[in-house]
Order: C-alpha cells, then structure tokens, then sequence
C-alpha cells in the first residue's frame, strides 16, 4: 500500500462511534459494530505501515505486562510482537499457575505493576467461571488506581484468551475472512461450520468456538454450531449468538453431525474441545493440584472423547462443503491424522491443502493485538495513525 | 511541570559534591547527603519529564542485567521500568537460587555480561552475611575488568535489596516521604516509628527496617526502633543509625512495645521482620537445601512470632500518634487483618485508609532506579538531564 | 575509530562475492573465505561504530527468537546483546528439554513466531546427529514460508551452537586472534593445538574443538589435533578439516599427547570435551529422560576421563609452546585446577596470566553474532552499514 492508501483507510474511520479509550478488550459481544470494524481497520493500518517500511512505534518507551496462566507459544509470541512493533517492552507477570490471586492481592498487584505500563495481556483460560473475572478485577483496579491519581494513566488489558472468550483469535480469524473474501460485508449470508472434531487430547479449553460464533453472529452469517451430545458450551454463550445472529440478519442452528454441519458450508472451522461439564469439573482439581484426580479425569474424558472419533475433517466430509471447495479454519496447532497423532480432527490431505491460509490466518493476530491496544491508550485513534504515517520513520533501514 | 521548571530542578544539581560515576549504589549510608539529595532530584527530574512527555531514555540500545537470587514481582517490575524508561533492555541472569557463585566465577561472570550492559541490579537478601558481599564481589570484578580494558564501559550494580540495606525500597519511601510533607528540610524533627508487626510468615529480611533506620537518620528525625525481645536488626546497623540520627540533630531510641512506639509519632511503620537468629540459622539450611530442617525453623520462628500477635497496626494504636492522623508506611505487600490472613501487621480499616498512600509511596521506585543507574553512568548528570530535555523526544505519540 | 577509518573497513567489504541474504549461518565450512572475512568486517565495523558511539541500530521495532535448548549464560547474553545492538527484542522460544519437535510442528512452529521476526538463534549441541538438523529444518520452513508468502521475509538462523559446529565461538576466536596478531594473514603458518584436556565433568560437547579446527583450517595454519584414545570428533569434522587445511596451504596432524601437540605451538586450545561415542549413547537416554542411565553413563565416563589427569595446561607444558608464550585460549568458562576443581584443564597460574586475553576473546561474540544476523538480512551490507555511519544516531546522550 501506498502512504496515501494507507491514509485512505485511515480515514475510514471517520464517523465511528467508539468508546475503548481507557478501556479493556475483553468479550467482543461487548463491543459495537463500530468497534469492531475500528479494529480490524487499525490492525489493516498497523500492517500496512509495517510493510511500507514506516514504524509503527507509539511509545519510545513503556511496559507491557503479559500474565499467561497457561503455556501458550502463539498466543506469547504474538503478544510480544504486538508490543515491539508499538515499542512495548514486555515483561512477564508469573504467578503460581494453579494459584489465582483474588481481592486485595488483584489490587495491589494491578497497582505495581503498572506505574510505567501501557497494556496488560492476560491468558487465563483453564479455569471455567474464572477467567473472565479475573481480567474484569484487574480492570476494576486500574480504574480505582487511575482515578486516584495512583498511575499516570489508564493500562489496557486485552484478553489473551479466557474461559469465555477469545477475542484476539476470534478477531484475527475473521480479519482473514475479510481479506479471503473480500470484504467484512461479503460474510453475510455465507455459511460457517464451528463443529467439535476428534482430539487425542482433552481439557482444550471452549472460548475458541465461542468466539467464533459470538463474532460470527455480528456479520449476517449462517452459523452451524455441532458437537456430540455432551460437548456443550457455555449456554449463555450460545444463546448469545442465536441473538445476535438473527439481529444481523443472519442465522444460527445445531447440528448432531460433521457431515450435516459441512453441508453447502462457505467456512468449517472443526476442532476439539472439552464438554462444558469435564471444564467444570476440572476447575477444584486444578486449584487443588489433584494430579490424581485429573488424570481420572482425563481417562475418562478420553474414553468418551474416542466414540466420536468420525467426528474428523476428511476429504469425503469437505466434499460436502459449498463446491466442496469450502475454507478449512483452525486455530492452530491442530491434531492431523497421521501426523501430529493417530487419528485427529483433520486429515493429512485436508491439512495440507490449506497449511498455509491457516498460517496467513494466524498472521492476523499480532496486528489485531495491537490494535486492540492502540485503541485502548488512543483519544483520537485516527489522529494518532495519521501522526504516525506523518512521522514516516523507516522501521528498517537495511 | 513545565519544561522551564524541569530546568530548575536539574539546576539544583549545581553545587553538590557527587562521587557516584562508575561507583554502584549499594547502601544509603556510604552516600553522601549531597548524593542522597541527588538521587532525589535526578528521579523528580526523570518523573517530571516523562509526565510531560519527554523521553529520558539515555540509551538506543544497551543491557540491563536483573539477578534476583529471590522471587520478586513489584522491585523486578521497578528495575524493568526504569532500565527501560532508559532504554535498556533487561536480560536475566538466572543462576541456580540455593547456589551462591564465588571468586573466579563471579568474577568472570561480572566480565562475560556485561560486554555491552550499563547496569546490574542484583537482589540477594535471603543469605544473611552473604547478599552485600557478593555485590561487593560483583563491582570488584567489574573495576578489574573495566581497568583491564576488556569492558568498554563500568557498568553500575543497584542493590535491589540485599541482607543489610534495601536502599530502592528505602530511598522510594523518602522521596514519598519529602513529596508528602514538602519537602526534605520539613522531615527535620518529625517523628517516625519503624516497629516489627506480626505476621503468619517467617523469614522476612531484615533489609526494609535497617534500610528505614539508615536513611531516616540522615535527615534529624526522631527515630524510635521497635520489636519483641529476639527480633533484633544487624547491631552494626543499628549502632550507626544511632550515631547518624545524632550527627543529624535527630535522636534514635528504642522502644519495647508498639503502643511506645506509636505515641505521638508522625509516620509509622509497622512490618514484620524475622529474628536476627532465625535468619543466621536459615542460611547454611539453605545452602544445603534442608527443606526438612527450614520446615522445623519455620515452625519454631512460627510459633514464637505466635507470641506477639498484639503487635498489629490498629485503629487503637493509630490514635496513639500525633492527632491521630500519622503516616502509614508499608513496602507491601502488607498481611492485612481478614483480608491476607486471620491476623497480620495492620488493621483492615487501617490499611484501606491508607491504601492509595502505599501504592503512591511505591510508585517512586522505579525513578529511584532509574535515578540511580544514571547517577552511576553519567560523569555530569546535570549536563545530561539538559540535554535530555533540550533533546524533547516524545515518549509517546498518542 | 574515527568515521572516516569506519567507512574505509566497511569499503573493505567491496568486492567479496557474499551468497548470505536470506540465508542461515549453520556451519563455517558452507561459508566461503569471503563470507568468512565480511563476518569479521562486519563484526569490527559494528564494535567501532558502538565505541564511537554511533548506534548500528538496524530497526526500530523487531524481535529476535531465542531457542536455547541447552542451558547457557554466555551465549544467552551474546546473543541478547546482539540482537539488542541491532534494536530486535528477544523473545524466547521455551520448549520442553527433552523433546525435540519434527516435521510438522516444526514446521508450524517456525511460521508461527516469524511473522514479525528477523532472526533466530538456536543452541542445540546435546543430541549428536539431531542439533544440526533441527536448524535446518527451522531454515527450510522458513524458507517455504517466505516463498508462500506467508512471512513478510525470512528471518536468519544463527548456530549458537550445534552438535557440530559452534560457529558463533570459534569466529570470535579467530577475530581474537586476528587483532591478537595483527590481521588474519598473520595466522598463515601459525601453529595451533586444539587439544582435549582432564576435567572432572562430562557429556561437554564436541562442537567447540569441531568448531575450532573446521575454521583453523581455512587460514593456512599448522592444526595439531590431540587426544586421548577414544575420545574422537565426528569423523566427517575432522576429514573436512584436513582437506581444508591442505588446500589453504597449512598442515593438520594428530597427536596422542598434549605434550607433543603444544611443541612450538603459536596457540593452544585446552579444553576437554566428551568421547564420541559417550555423546551418541547420551541420545537415546536423554530422549527417554533416563536419569540412571544417564548417570551410569556419567559414572563410567568419569572414571574413564580419570586416567588422563596429566591431559592438564601447566606451566611445565607452556614452556613447551614457542618462546614459552603461545597464546592460551578457552571458550570459558574452564575448568581451573584448585580454583573451581581439584584437577582440572589448566593450571591456576597459566590462567591467571591470560585470563584477560580468554574475556577479551569472549568479548568479540556479541559482534559476531550481530554481523551474522546483519548478514543475513542485508541484500547490500556495505550500503547498509554506510547508511547507519551517515545516520550517526548517538546510542548513548549521557
């Protein structure tokens, strides 16, 4: 793109209603249309000044705080991407994983570490019923601490992935479809398959289908939600999105098979997860450190998980798909028969086939984090891009 | 602060006698008043220049190195802050934590990191007789390696707490402490109660309340030193805040119950702290990882702290001190009556009256970090703050 | 330096025939002796640059991966103090220990922290037969990334050390012994004693004596390999280092003694390093994460390395070297007899006499390692270096 391109997409912002100065990234179906469309055009920017070779750089200096309460590579290496590329240092809170901090001690701690800092990544995921509060206590305290004249500013905290939601995966999935088909409104009408699929492996966590249809109910899109009997998710968050669906013209129902789920689909995004009641479950054993009792756990969640093992993306199954040239999603890593394992969610051939627009989907998500976070610490966001286009500092001078 | 009045404060730099280029910051009572003062104002010039959005980073790029010998989350984001706020990037240098390194080791060590480092900040305050002796070692090396030839610049080692001073911590208080009365001059006189409190822990450094003495001695304070029989300080620590407190016009004297302590007292300081013994007992059970043998001190140390669980900050005793209305100090996190444990240091309706005064009081910290690797760095600190300031990048674009 | 000698080495680089954009620098022996002599001049022009303090900051924003599976302090900070000379922020790549990714996930995992990435530094020198190929594995999917268009460019893979070639060590050596000797045709006819020698540790890795006569032998000197029976180099290392040898007009032969090999030599290398076929055992056991057996190993290797005590750098022996004063190197750290072992490599006051030489010679790493990666990234780095001499950005304003 071109400065005066770039410019061009800047001011496409103009006239959108935004209210996320000062405020957290946490749920997209908390943020309106506006915002959402905000954020994709900010991460369209940040690439694309990037690629122009003009530095991004917001901050000559200033800390972002990354709290992962889960192993996480992707997720860890997009985030401090994100933060380089706006000129974030990057230092790691590490508590005690099975150990979540509560009250006086979320406060405080919210409070130290932010004196100097700008954004807080948060990846909480693995406890069902707590992530979300957690990213939401912390933000109550950086409210508290700036309006107390305790810190200079306002940090940001985007959600790295938690029990309920994951935006920066779900936003950086749907950024993808924008550019594969053309544009945010070519989504409308356009069927999307979020089916379970077959994991050797349990306790993945449920905001990644979650946030797949809680987005994918914004843009008119017909949404099939499948999994096997058990594998529910959040109901509230599934209910949700049948609202949401329907109030953008769109359309949301279930399905009890792939290959009902696959049929005529523009998109299927097939992938394991853990039944809702197993995540439940598991959450005193987690705090308890009870290995015993979740390996019990496991075996008998694998034991059921292994009658649902035609629940796999096979070639036959996307030959069901529109054309059968349906676009294949995942979040990565997937389990690939053969290959990763035995039997998994998706076929070798499948796999290969779209290797790449999974790992162009996956590029999406630095440049969503940083929007997220500009959004956040920007008054006029416009403003500030345009600032920084105007600045044209060389990113590179090889 | 506006530009011109920044330019005040770096201009009374002017007249103080500073030996503090190439040399580490390890304890306040090695530093002159003029070089206390300094660093006072080195780090108001470096807060007021980053709230008025003028970069102080010294450096395009450059090494922090950060060694804690012990697990930290508020002073390892105070040293992240600061090098970064300076432009340096931190590295950590993670030996093994029951292994203190010695003699040829350290000494190479100190060369091998620091071939490009401006800066070493080490905490090391479990291993009493030890912490301040290898930081000593530390410098040592680095004088040898710097005169050698082999290191191109002297980087500066910052104690980040050692077994005998915590001159971050304390120096940070101080500056809270000049802010919140007016200035340094107004400390002549107040009183000041540093008292051990209880708390279910054991094994608190001694470093805070020695830090507190050796500095709050400097300025004529009346100083009053409290704890149950068997938890004294470093007698040396102690002898020389007597004798500082008189040099001073200021009085030091000790007191055998908080409620002493307390009467009429400006600013307190309830902590908890172990006993003299029970640390020197602690540390060949560390170096041989006596988990069976630090179980059963705990346990005693435990169980005699147990005595004095009167000694906590309440209401009551605050209306002991001076109209009522003394400071509340804590370098926090503070054990907290009902919210962090069943009984602890200070009262739940004491703490919260005061919280946003001990989050306030941290916030100084990294600025005194930060003040003191330039302080060690720059042969004319008031040339280089000019410049800094002359310079007016922005720290940020927003 | 001054800016006019910096210019006149960076004109040093014109016309050698460099084939280093875009690609990895693995061993020394794929590189050609232009390839090898821009390393140096890079590496020179980038400490002259930084003592003129002329920051050769290539980007503004960036990030380095860092995937040590080994532990590391040396080349951990070389390699951070590189990458931050050249503005990349380090982000590390944690894997478990044990386990070494293949084919797929490897793949994957190589997009997956490129996107935003310029270089990656990898150290894996415990698995005989599998360190080297990893690295190549990570370069090939970079490279199908790239062309996919998937990356937005290749980023460069540094060997920070393999179960081959410690390329980063033994450039660094030998631009040691450039300045030592007043220029790399001055090694022509050098004679140079890579000799194993006692130490009361095992399982060290052959990469460093590989690394040391794979690149000795491309100047044209006289290389002594010595050892006692069994404890071999891979075959192939020391095969290629005799053909070399010859072919750059200098000799290579083998010695049964240290006494044999130090005879007149110019340069002596000390250093023990584990048999051969105790690292191929190593495998298979560290794979299984089979502590006995690793200890049994451990047991019999050690006993085994006992009968060669005698293997130690005394002064008896360095009166055997030319004139008595060959110079003494050492990758560090060594294993120093009464110091940091009873018996060890070398003898306390030989090293004592050129310990400074062994941290000046640590001291050229950083460098070599920025000019490897420059390399890499440079489509014209004489162009690119002339550019950041005309910048003259100051790193440091103190």
């Amino acid at each position: 793109m071109t400065k005066s391109e770039i410019q061009t997409l800047i001011d496409s912002l103009a006239g959108k209603k935004l209210d996320m100065f000062r405020k957290d990234f946490l749920l997209t179906w908390e943020k309106s249309r506006d915002e959402i469309d905000a954020t994709f055009i900010v991460a369209d920017v940040l690439r694309a000044m990037r690629e122009a070779n003009i530095s991004p750089r917001l901050w000559d200096s200033g800390i972002a705080v990354s709290n992962f309460r889960d192993n996480s590579t992707r997720t860890r290496f997009s985030f401090a991407s994100a933060c380089d590329l706006l000129g974030l240092y990057i230092q790691d809170l590490d508590e005690g994983k099975s150990q979540i901090a509560h009250g006086e001690t979320v406060r405080e701690t919210a409070n130290m570490i932010s004196f100097l800092s700008e954004a807080i990544g948060i990846r909480d995921d693995m406890y069902l019923g707590e992530g979300d509060k957690y990213q939401r206590e912390v933000g109550k305290a950086l409210d508290e601490g700036f309006a107390a004249g305790v810190l200079p500013d306002r940090p940001t905290v985007v959600n790295l992935q938690s029990d309920i939601d994951h935006p920066t995966q779900s936003m950086a999935d749907f950024l993808h479809l924008a550019h594969y088909f053309g544009g945010l409104d070519k989504l409308k009408g356009k069927k999307i398959a979020m089916t379970w699929a077959y994991s050797p492996s349990y306790g993945k966590p449920l905001s990644v289908p979650q946030g797949i249809i809680g987005l994918a109910s914004r843009f008119g899109m017909d949404i099939v939600l499948a999994h096997p009997e058990g594998y529910d998710l959040i109901p509230e968050v599934v209910e949700l999105s049948q609202k949401q669906a329907t109030a953008s013209g769109g359309s949301f129902r279930r399905a009890t098979s792939m290959d009902e789920a696959f049929n005529d689909a523009d998109i299927v995004y097939p992938k394991s997860w853990a039944p809702y009641n197993v995540m439940l479950e598991r959450v005193p054993l987690l705090h308890a450190n009870d290995q015993a009792g979740l390996k019990e756990l496991e075996k008998s969640c694998l034991a059921n998980n292994a009658k649902f093992k035609d629940w796999e993306c096979t070639e036959e199954k996307m030959k069901l798909t529109k054309a059968g040239k349906a676009l294949y999603m995942h979040c990565l890593p997937a389990d690939i028969t053969d290959v990763s394992c035995k039997a998994g969610e998706v076929a070798a051939s499948v796999f290969d086939r779209y290797r790449d627009d999974t790992y162009r989907e996956a590029s999406y998500k630095p440049y969503i984090i940083a929007a997220m976070i500009l959004l956040g610490k920007a008054k006029d966001p416009a403003a500030t891009l345009t600032r920084l286009l105007e600045r044209g500092s060389a990113r590179s001078v090889l």
